[in-house]
């Protein structure tokens, strides 16, 4: 903790008071697999100047000082949004669909680092394979922030990326500041390290932006991607994220499935955010009942499944397939999902190009209820 | 104070205090037009073995307890709920949607008391052109619990049951009790008196209940009606509801069409609704495809409207056309509003039997958001 206290500025006391109200908490699970990292904490809220999700590290290195990846505002209305929020070049670049992680190198070797400040095995085990260490050797300060995508994913499983985890960069940041390379120089780097980069589909002029995503928008939904992030080339204002109806009826697809689980502000900010883009797409009527088809079967299908998961097997779980390569990363895995609070069970590893492993996470409240509901009993 | 501590068997320091509590409230505007009243408090809260809603009231009469009406529980499946609850015959009756009240005589005349335990000028007014006195002659100790429908109500608007307000009997019931009569005493008690029953569609047995609702509500739904009470006839067991998808529908396309003001709560649970149905009505692809985008035309056109509405006219309001026959009603009406703390605007009567006032209440909280999302603001 001592070391947490000097790396942020603090006194130790005041980062003992932070451990106690769980503000901070231990980011790693002492294992050779990180032994570069000697003891590492992460700052679960938003705490002085610095983001939730910052991560403190003990290394071999030294004191490590990780910034948490900022959240991005969603607009809902391109038009005025982008307009009044940019002037000048704007980059618009893909959003992909997977869960945010942080590049890291300590020591010899790399470390994902996810959204929350914690060093995951999962993704680090994926991350030294796709990722060499010539980066970091030539920017120690910098920080790969990635999108962690594909059908093998603990945490947003998405078949449209392809079976095994994959990593794709958006923001190339200071570690310590957060301070983000531009469009154009993060676009050189990642050619001359051969890092695979979020696509940057357009660069227009901020005026002309809420068009130019409305086009790339209707494109991406037919493709079932997620959507775009709107960014200043020089990311000198912070980025604004615009998603497909598509993916907006995927996350509410997932939120009824599990809906006693889900926060009903998720369901219904996703709602709101199809009847902004509705009007501003303008729908012809064809236009909008598909939309509305497309809204209530994203809603009712995975609800009725849930229940008929309930009547058949008893209960409503996720179900994910993982890969690993060594098996004491998936010790090291399990481990890590019970430190996080989350109720899994894990299948039998079974050898195939590595270890596959069913993780499946049982929605015991929405199970409950419906089975409550399936016996007679009353909402 | 002390006449609601009398009749409920309280002290007078427990009484107060639950005024204090804000769990009594004074029930009735001191003014000729409801001149058998000298007092009267409604009961906020559940208290001791007295029901919310419950009126208390001191009248030319003496002391009058009026117990408040109970909650119907909902059954989201027909089997096995309805097989569990009830045993023997039971009655299904429509569900008339609408708002609940209670229509009582003090002194000479009639009064209707809301759900929440209020006298109602509005209501009250319509009720005394409606009933007459005989049955309340004949009947001291009882009151008619009613449905209050039409286009013209200040609380649920449905042109469906025609444009004035109308009342249907669905309970006969002991003030003092809550005690309520048999299903045939209250057909009979309707008959002999001329007091519209809400319908009663068929009289089956317990066993086979599900199916009976499961087909009634296929044809309610078809009319644009709400659905379903199912009463032991014998009303020794408390009812349970089901409705229609139509209603759920309705409901969903009313409380999106101001998503701000609207618990959260209250979207979940129709949507809920549907789910089950679908399954247990064995929707083929069809009905389900025709489920799915009543569902979502439900949701989405209803705050397409709303976005539409802030956007030309700055704000979104829910309008009703009401009609008095005095203008004094009017007055109390508008007291009755404010101390209901309902922010609500009122038209300038306009003379076409009696006078039609069209009341506007503005759901601010709806317009700002929208509001604010269409210059640009974030989510």
């Amino acid at each position: 903790m001592k070391f947490v206290a000097e790396a942020l500025g603090l006194s130790e006391s005041a980062a003992r008071k932070l451990e106690e109200r769980s503000i901070l908490r231990k980011a790693v699970i002492n294992h050779p697999f990180f032994q570069d990292i000697i003891n590492a904490y992460a700052l679960e809220k938003k705490f002085g100047g610095y983001e939730d999700g910052t991560f403190v590290a003990k290394t071999v290195n030294g004191l490590e000082v990780v910034r948490g990846y900022p959240k991005i505002r969603r607009a809902l209305t391109l038009y005025p949004t982008l307009k009044k929020h940019f002037s000048g070049e704007v980059a618009l670049e893909e959003k992909m669909n997977g869960y945010n992680v942080r590049i890291l190198q300590f020591g010899r070797r790399i470390y994902a680092v996810t959204r929350r400040g914690f060093v995951c095995p999962y993704t680090t085990e994926k991350a030294r394979i796709i990722f060499d260490t010539d980066f970091f050797r030539d920017n120690p300060e910098l920080m790969l922030c990635c999108e962690g995508v594909g059908e093998e994913s603990p945490f947003v499983p998405k078949p449209v990326y392809g079976k095994k985890i994959d990593f794709y960069v958006f923001d190339i940041r200071e570690k310590r500041t957060n301070k983000p390379l531009s469009i154009e120089d993060k676009s050189k780097t990642a050619e001359e390290y051969g890092l695979k980069l979020a696509p940057v589909l357009q660069i227009v002029d901020a005026e002309h932006a809420h068009e130019a995503v409305a086009d790339e928008i209707k494109k991406l939904g037919k493709k079932g991607r997620e959507g775009v992030v709107v960014k200043d080339v020089n990311m000198k204002q912070p980025p604004v994220k615009y998603t497909t109806s598509q993916s907006n009826c995927a996350d509410l697809s997932y939120a009824f499935r599990y809906f006693n689980e889900y926060a009903k502000d998720f369901m219904i900010s996703r709602i709101v955010r199809e009847a902004f883009q509705s009007l501003e797409f303008g729908d012809d009527s064809e236009a909008f009942k598909n939309r509305c088809l497309r809204l209530g079967e994203s809603i009712l299908r995975s609800m009725v499944e849930s229940i008929e998961d309930v009547k058949r097997r008893g209960r409503v779980a996720e179900k994910m397939r993982l890969r690993f390569y060594n098996l004491d990363v998936f010790e090291l895995f399990r481990e890590h999902i019970r430190r996080m609070g989350v109720d899994a069970r894990f299948s039998e590893p079974v050898e195939e190009d590595g270890y596959v492993v069913f993780m499946e996470r049982p929605m015991m409240s929405t199970s409950d209820k419906i089975a409550s509901l399936l016996k007679g009993g009353f909402w």
